[in-house]
C-alpha cells in the first residue's frame, strides 16, 4: 500500500487540472446563495464561510472534462448537488442535534431547528430551481431523482436499526442510495453538461456508483478502528445507534452461532461502553470482518477505474482515478 | 354579512363541480405516494389516513375547469401541491414540536424527528420529481419558485419577530411568501394544465394570491378574538411569539405613542398571561385593528372576484367566487 498522503494536499493536486473553474466555480456559487431576506442572506454568508472540502463540485468538474468540455451547465450541475449536499447536512444537524459542522457552529446552534429547517428546505428549493431556471432539465431529472434516494436510504437505514435487519443486501441498498447516489449524480451530470455520449455518461455514473459506495464502506470500517483521532469523531458510534455495518454484518455471518448470539445480545442492549465495544471491535477482526470490508471496497476501486479506462487519457481522468485510490487509503 | 355556513358543509359544495376528478385524484394521489422502502411506505400510508381538506388540489382543479378542461396535467399539478404542502406540514411539526396534526398524532410524534424531517424532505423531491417526471416543466418552473418563497416567508417571519420589525410592507412581504404563493401557485398551475391563454392564467394566479392573502389576514386576524374553540387553538399565539400581525399593525400605528409604548412594552417582555393578553385584545380593537384588518381582506377578496369576472361563467368560477367568500366568514 503507498504511504497514505493528507487529505488536504490530496485534494489539492485533484483540484490541479481545473484550479481556475473552481475559482469561477466559487464566484458562480455565492451569486446564486443571496436572498432579499436579510436574515436568510445573513446565514446564506455562513454557510459559504463553513465550506466544505467541495468533493462533489470537484467530481462534477473533473467529469465534465474527462468527458469533453466544461461548459456553463457544469457549472449549475456544480451548484446543484453542492446546495442540496449542504441542504441535507443543514437538515442532519437538526436531526442529530449536532453542534459543530465543518470547525463551526451548526446553523442550528446558532440559529436554532426552526431557521435549519427552513434553510435546508429553501436550499433544495433554490438547488433545483437553478435548474429549472436555466432549462437543465436533464441535469434536474438525475438530481432530484439522487434527493429522492437520499431520503430513502436513510430511513431504510432506521428501518434496518429499528428492526435489526442483518442482511447484507439492505446494507448495500442503504449505502448506494444514501451516499453513493449524489455521487453518482455528480459524475454523471459532469458528463451530461459536458455532451457526452450515452455511453460515456454510463461509465461515469458507474465510476461515481462504486466509489460512492466503496467511500461509504471505508467510513463505516473506519468507526471499528481503535484510533478515534483519525476520524475526528468517536468511534463506535455506528453501533451504538444499532448501524449494522459490512464488517460486522460478515463477522456475524461467519461466526459460530454462539458466537454471534452473544455480540447480537450486546448490541440489542445497546450497552456501549469502551469495554463492550472493544469486544465488539475484536469479534469484527476476529471474524474477518475489517479484512472483508476492505477487499469489497477495493473490488469496488477496481470496477471504478475499469470504466475510466473506457475514456481517452487525460489530466482529469487522472485525476478521477487517482480520487479512487483516495477512497481506499483514507483514514489508513 | 351571509350565515356562516359550516366549513365542511361550504366545502363539500365547492366540491360539487369536480367529484368524479378528485375521486380520480385521490387514487392518483395513493399510487404516487408509495416507496419499496418499507417504513417509508408505512408513513406514507399513514399520511394518506391524515388527510386533510385538500383545498390546495381543490383549487388546482377548479381553476383548471374555470380556464377549460381538465386533463392529465390537472392530476400531476394537483399532486405536486398537496405533496408540497404534506411536506411543509411535516416539518412545521418538528419546528414546532407538535404533538397532533389532523386529529391524528404527528409524524415526529410517532416516528421522533429524524424519520419526520427525512419524509418532508422525501415529500419535497418525490413533488417536484412528478413533474419531472411527466415533462411538466411549466408546473415545475412555478411550483419550485413556491417552495423557494414558502421557506423565505418563514425566514423573514423569524426576522421581524427577531427584530419586532413594525411596517406593514413586510407583513405582506411575509404572509404573500408564506400563504399566498403556494394558493397563487394552485390556481396557476390548474390554468396551465387546462391549456388557458398566459391572460386567463394571469388572471387565476391573482385571484389566489389575493384569495391567500386575503385567508391569512384571517387567520391573524382570529388570533384576537375572544373564543378560543373557533379556530380549535389556543388565542393570542401569534403576539406570544411577537409575530405582529396586521390588527396589532394597524392598532400600534394609530394609537397615541404612550399607549403604543405601554403595548410593545408588554410584547417585549413576552409576559404572556390571560391579563396581559386581554388588555392587547382591547387595545387591538379600541383602535380600529380587527376593523382595518377585516376590510383589507374584503378589499383582498373583491379584488380576486374581479379577476374571475374575466373568465366565463361556469360551476367552477362559482365555486371559486364561493371559496372567495367563504374566505371573508371563516371563524366569524
Amino acid at each position: 500500500m503507498t504511504t497514505p498522503t493528507s487529505t488536504a494536499t490530496l485534494l489539492q493536486s485533484l483540484r490541479q487540472p481545473i484550479l481556475r473553474e473552481l475559482e469561477q466555480f466559487n464566484e458562480y456559487f455565492r451569486k446564486q446563495l443571496r436572498s432579499h431576506v436579510f436574515l436568510l442572506d445573513l446565514i446564506l454568508r455562513y454557510l459559504i464561510r463553513q465550506k466544505g472540502k467541495q468533493i462533489r463540485p470537484l467530481l462534477v468538474f473533473l467529469s465534465a472534462k474527462a468527458a469533453g468540455e466544461i461548459t456553463e451547465r457544469t457549472y449549475i450541475g456544480a451548484t446543484m448537488v453542492e446546495l442540496l449536499h449542504t441542504a441535507t447536512l443543514v437538515h442532519d444537524d437538526v436531526v442529530d442535534q449536532a453542534e459543530v459542522r465543518r470547525g463551526m457552529a451548526s446553523i442550528r446552534a446558532v440559529w436554532k431547528n426552526k431557521a435549519a429547517v427552513l434553510v435546508g428546505d429553501f436550499l433544495l428549493a433554490r438547488g433545483l430551481l437553478i435548474a429549472v431556471e436555466n432549462h437543465a432539465y436533464d441535469l434536474l431529472q438525475v438530481t432530484s431523482q439522487a434527493v429522492k434516494r437520499m431520503s430513502e436510504g436513510e430511513l431504510r437505514q432506521m428501518q434496518r436499526a429499528k428492526l435489526l435487519e442483518l442482511d447484507e443486501q439492505s446494507y448495500f441498498d442503504v449505502i448506494r442510495d444514501k451516499t453513493a447516489s449524489l455521487i453518482a449524480t455528480c459524475c454523471e451530470i459532469g458528463a451530461l453538461s459536458a455532451g457526452a455520449s450515452p455511453e460515456v455518461r454510463q461509465h461515469l455514473r458507474e465510476y461515481g456508483e462504486a466509489v460512492g459506495t466503496a467511500f461509504q464502506i471505508r467510513d463505516d470500517l473506519l468507526d471499528f478502528l481503535s484510533q478515534p483521532s483519525i476520524l475526528g469523531k468517536p468511534i463506535g458510534n455506528d453501533v451504538q445507534e444499532r448501524k449494522i455495518t459490512l464488517p460486522l454484518l460478515y463477522a456475524l455471518r461467519t461466526a459460530p452461532a454462539k458466537e454471534r448470539r452473544r455480540v447480537l445480545k450486546m448490541i440489542k442492549r445497546s450497552q456501549r461502553n469502551g469495554k463492550m465495544f472493544t469486544e465488539i471491535q475484536q469479534f469484527v477482526q476476529e471474524y474477518g470482518g475489517i479484512y472483508y470490508a476492505n477487499q469489497v471496497a477495493e473490488q469496488l476501486i477496481t470496477q471504478a477505474k475499469a470504466h475510466l479506462a473506457t475514456l481517452p487519457p487525460s489530466n482529469a481522468r487522472t485525476a478521477l482515478e487517482t480520487f479512487a485510490d483516495f477512497v481506499l487509503q483514507r483514514g489508513a
